[in-house]
């Protein structure tokens, strides 16, 4: 998971990426990036940690020009490396760059470049996609990088990073179409699986959607700025209004003459819009995919209350993420909310759990039970989900335990999960998810 | 306000210190630090910053010993140096003292000390009163503070910080009292004002309350140890028994004797426990002043329904602290509880607000509403408290233009506060506090 | 200018390079990086910085091994950026590779890739060259690479980076020859200019020298292990023994065969060793293009002694680097060698100038004169360059004004430096360069 | 050791200070720090590491006010702490101090001060001895501080650092006398030892030096700016006129009325300077106790070939301290000096010595012999001192076996060093020293 954002036509456009970047915070802490253009060079500053902490008053006043994509992305373990951070940027000199714009080696640049012996026929249909440096942000996750690239690498291709995305870029630098849009289209003609993408030139931005809609990417508008974000709080923020949705499998081009859409892949009829961004991914307070995340997931609640109904004393949520639900839950049931568990947000990355006396703290270093509202109480507590069972095990326990309640009776927004993701989320194998192993009574 | 812990007796003090620290975090973000004791030497470690940001696995491996003092420290603008974090520690030689523990001037040790010349009947009445370094960690605001000082320095005494809690610290080494509890009292008996103080030697730990108890200050254990912590809510993380308060006047010493309790201050009638601690100052799921914080504030909003009842169609808080007023305020209304404001919990306190086109963040960049559910709606919003008045402004802006509401009906869980406090408060000035000036209609 | 390293089977290939980068430190300050090979993968860390501020502890214990290649880089203004830091290296993921080496997007891996609907059979001619990364030092500068990349970028190739060393990567990536060294010298056949290499892969090391030999670069042994590196004081701290100098046009590969030599190029009768080596670049106890750089630069001053004899009380060097001249002159002429400029090594790359009361530092901040020895004297001054001319003349006039000096002659050991360079050497425009505008009498 | 710097009556007096300490650098590596005044408050910044790490633009920006002092301070193993790093700095209210100068302990200020209980009377005799606070710089090493320091904190004095400095400060702070500079002379008149000091206060800079003069401590003026600085290369550096030295004994002021002289103490016959000075502290280009230092130690070599020659084919120094004097010995032998130990000056404090099977790098990393110039010659060596003899040992192996040397002659320009040193300098204990036990035979 990871939140992206594009800013055309504002002359504070990195500051605004900045802002939008702090909304989707949410949607990814391992690294964060923003790239700008001038109009004739490209600024790129990403770094590992939360934007808080990549980007200060130096680094936003060096992101100059009034076009800006960026990125925060998830922490997957073992593979956070600067070098997957995005935006990711290639460069380009192009036939009519100045010989100043190229560093050579250890050392300055040749005098005059040598004519090039190799034969330009062959390259005749060739024609310089872009007059300079390409940026790219991608939220999503493709299903067939690995047998593009095996074969881009053959063709001898040369590759920095481990992301899919770096596929894309070289599959629209050697498309053999002529404009920037119809190179995109070109490479993502050949891509499956889930993308949201932005792109970035010195003069063009150019967004995109895969045909079957897997994660949202909205646009806003903000007098004469263009934006595209992953949800709408992003605009809330910068007091952008939402437009409307990038369609699944649209292409949306920003330059100076405007805004145009090309609509390249037929669309599919049958849409993958992710769950999860639903049941916990998005912040409540955003609109996506044509609703508001609170109210579905309020919605959720009140479902959950209708099928499984209890007889108990209050309804409490799973902080923050089972909020609505709960909240829904208690509407519906006529059941009072009470707020029974407490979650400490200062609990950041970098905690260090002591190894020796106090073992195993669990969820106990976030959440904690409120003793006199619990005490001796029958507890409906919702959450919006169970991966591995085992959180959920503590918060049972530390109910009874610590909070004193005489039931807990756990109430789950989502359906069992029982299949990995392939399209985006980090889940893990069907080994781990308790649900791929158990029935629900057994979880039980 | 700040965060105090004493840990007794623990193999693990210092991590045990380092996880209460956290629990108690949100009494203070400026500054945290930690000191130890091995039974031979202290140890300390403290920055700037958040508890998060001082102690990585190489602090917390330093800080060795069973025994363990720490504090988070309050933010207040202007007065922000390290040289006022805590624990505040006097170094002590002492008569016994190898000459190899004092690092003279820029080269080494003497080889032996030379006679003093000064006459030693003068300081007959003298006696050591710590066999080595002194630490302390302090919660509250001496009032006599200024004036004990500028006599202290007309003594001679040498100041190095501009904490009132270096103060006390004079008092009790030029006490010519025996013990180091003696030494204590007799420097307490001279100070006016709030402190919850926890002291820590090479070999005892003392906690001491002010008479009228202005500040939280509970007892806790966990097997042999014993602990000291401003709320409940750090003894729950460490699996530590509540126990019950310090009370008021109350000087309680833990040695090789185990823990006793001294009350030396005759107890004075009239309490004067802070309100601001269950307004919004303590942890809801913390318990202190003899009642859970959240059911305290689930009934200031109970009262609040029955005085100002409101024609509406929903309740939400101002979260996080509006929180528990708002669900009582619903339970006595009957009118729905909804989440009508999401925050941003990842805005921290580095954040960079842009200065040029996007101005007046305000509040923006922590809530935001949810539109689909206030839209066309009639509104209660509950807060904890209005002290300026311009975040309650904006908050009411807010939920009118981006969330659509039709009606929204401000409900405050507190008094008016119309005068600052002298008690350890930052408190802005009268002239700011918009009560001090204006009458609740006028304000509304 | 750069300095490079190479060593091949040693348990602590990593630790062994980076001490010759010490070594080689005065061959670059701007940034330092080494990559090393376990067999199965490569590491690599690499940082803008000084070889002391860029490996710790922490850094050096990951990079594990038993092969290794590191390179320290010039500081050029402008260009100092983390992506031009060596080794440069490419990511590979070949035939055979494992799909979980291949991190994609901001998501998980995909469960098995798609069959690729390309045409196979166009490939056909191409061969995976290297069953892994790759990753590459240089020393030097390409005087095509410019063109090359124009036509690469036509091709459809991606750069990342603005150092002609990436061109290098991408022509051996698009070789159609069977092996790594294959590849490596079908893509240097289409390169011209300065360049020394060292490429290190999963299982081979290749060092590659261009056919003038522009650059130095030497081969050591320690037991068993190989070195390369560009000069013999990189040898000495590791207490490898000198071999012999790569050739130029030698390419040397070492694998599990051990060490094997191909010269493909038919060897240029006219050699091209870069003066400026002899000059000021190469440290003085180096051994490089068959001489000890130490005796080499005694020559230059004795010869100077020979050619502008002066009438004079003492000769003093330039300190550090006109210090073997100095003594060659003082042997040659007789004239007592003396120590009057002393140098103040501590100042470092980030001295601040103060911009106000105390401008124009020049040179006072590194040098100052030896006032009670200077005082009224006539005195030979030795420097081995004149570029600017800024810095001797504010030389001169400190040796006078501060220093006393009734004469001072100003012997330069080498002529007069008329032309920029295109080989590697980051030299100033002819505009700048004071010899290109007037003769040695109008300088002086 | 340490170098220490005042400035009095310049607009960038923090600068110059920083610049001073940068001429200074070789007097201690392991902390700096610098306080300025403004007239009505001082600005104070120290930390650990080198002038280059601890003064950015930042900092430097910071320190504002028209006087400053300064240090640099020497590493000690094992007493390198923060706390330690000076100035050394005492807050101080005083009388009329405004409130709003003390922050008090966790809160604001208290409205006002309430009256002091305690009896006035018996403090009639003190007087405010500093409107304000008092920072302070040493080098030198006090003999009597612990008997002072255990002599104060019986009478209850609070110390925070193992500093024999801050006994200082206590025994000025306590003193009855009434102006800063008769408290100063006060203190003074009590400590034994060797010091050179520079306090500032709010308006007035004193400098003292003690009796015996250990320490240099020089005297210089620029236009209407006041400096003193540990060695007249500071005032090099600023463009400062060296004036006189402090003379032992005396203590100097500046303050509105200029600069006055105090000599309190009856100046001691018997002189006491640090041979150590001239023998390795000191810069060559300094100019202390009346001689410029590279005359003196050039003097040392001149001798040394008198008293010890030999034959031989050359001379050459371990660099840098032995350089004078190898040149002197060369002038009085007639044989040519050669550098036949090269220096890599980029080996920094951090450097990682790797553990396995690299070891024993002692003095390799450092120097490097010069082959061409050293194979199959003999070789006089000359150094300026011997500690414990294991470098010396390492140097003569080095020469031998990778210079190729044919014969060795050590000359060492100081006398055998059989004695701890009591007054600033962090010798080895006896024990370590190898002349303690062995003859200059045995040594051989």
């Amino acid at each position: 998971m990871c939140g992206i954002v594009g800013i055309y036509n504002n002359p504070e456009a990195g500051k605004l990426a900045y802002l939008c970047l702090y909304a989707l915070q949410h949607r990814g802490q391992e690294s964060g990036g923003i790239t700008t253009s001038t109009g004739t060079e490209l600024h790129t500053h990403k770094a590992m940690g939360m934007v808080n902490d990549i980007f200060h008053e130096k680094e936003l006043a060096a992101l100059t020009g009034p076009h800006a994509i960026g990125q925060v992305r998830y922490s997957t373990a073992g593979t956070s490396e600067l070098k997957n951070a995005q935006p990711f940027v290639i460069d380009f000199i192009g036939g009519n760059a100045a010989p100043t714009s190229l560093a050579l080696g250890c050392g300055p640049l040749p005098p005059k470049p040598l004519v090039l012996g190799g034969s330009e026929s062959r390259l005749a249909r060739l024609v310089d996609f872009a007059q300079g440096p390409l940026a790219v942000v991608h939220n999503g996750n493709l299903t067939n990088a690995l047998a593009l690239r095996k074969q881009l690498e053959k063709e001898g291709a040369v590759f920095q990073s481990t992301m899919d995305t770096e596929v894309i870029m070289h599959l629209a630098a050697r498309s053999s179409r002529r404009t920037l849009e119809e190179k995109i289209t070109d490479a993502l003609s050949q891509v499956t699986g889930a993308y949201c993408l932005v792109f970035l030139s010195k003069d063009k931005m150019i967004a995109a959607r895969d045909p079957k809609g897997f994660r949202p990417l909205v646009l806003g508008r903000k007098d004469e700025t263009y934006v595209a974000a992953s949800e709408t709080c992003a605009l809330d923020l910068i007091d952008a209004q939402f437009v409307r949705d990038v369609e699944p499998g649209e292409i949306v081009i920003w330059d100076k003459q405007g805004q145009r859409s090309l609509k390249p892949f037929a669309g599919e009829k049958q849409k993958g819009h992710c769950i999860f961004e639903y049941v916990y991914f998005a912040r409540p307070d955003s609109h996506i995919f044509g609703r508001d995340v609170y109210e579905i997931r309020k919605g959720f609640g009140r479902q959950l209350a209708k099928e499984h109904p209890a007889v108990a004393d209050m309804v409490i949520p799973v902080p923050d993420s089972g909020m609505p639900a709960a909240i829904g839950y208690a509407e519906e049931s006529g059941l009072p909310f009470q707020m029974g568990l407490i979650r400490n947000h200062y609990v950041g990355r970098t905690f260090i759990e002591p190894e020796d006396a106090i073992r195993h703290f669990g969820v106990k270093i976030k959440l904690n039970p409120v003793r006199e509202l619990l005490q001796g109480k029958r507890v409906v507590v919702v959450d919006d989900s169970i991966v591995r069972g085992t959180t959920c095990m503590k918060i049972v326990k530390m109910l009874r335990e610590r909070g004193g309640a005489k039931e807990v009776h756990v109430r789950i927004s989502s359906p069992p999960i029982a299949w990995p993701c392939f399209y985006g989320i980090n889940t893990p194998t069907r080994k781990e998810l308790i649900a791929a192993h158990q029935s629900v009574e057994e979880i039980r």
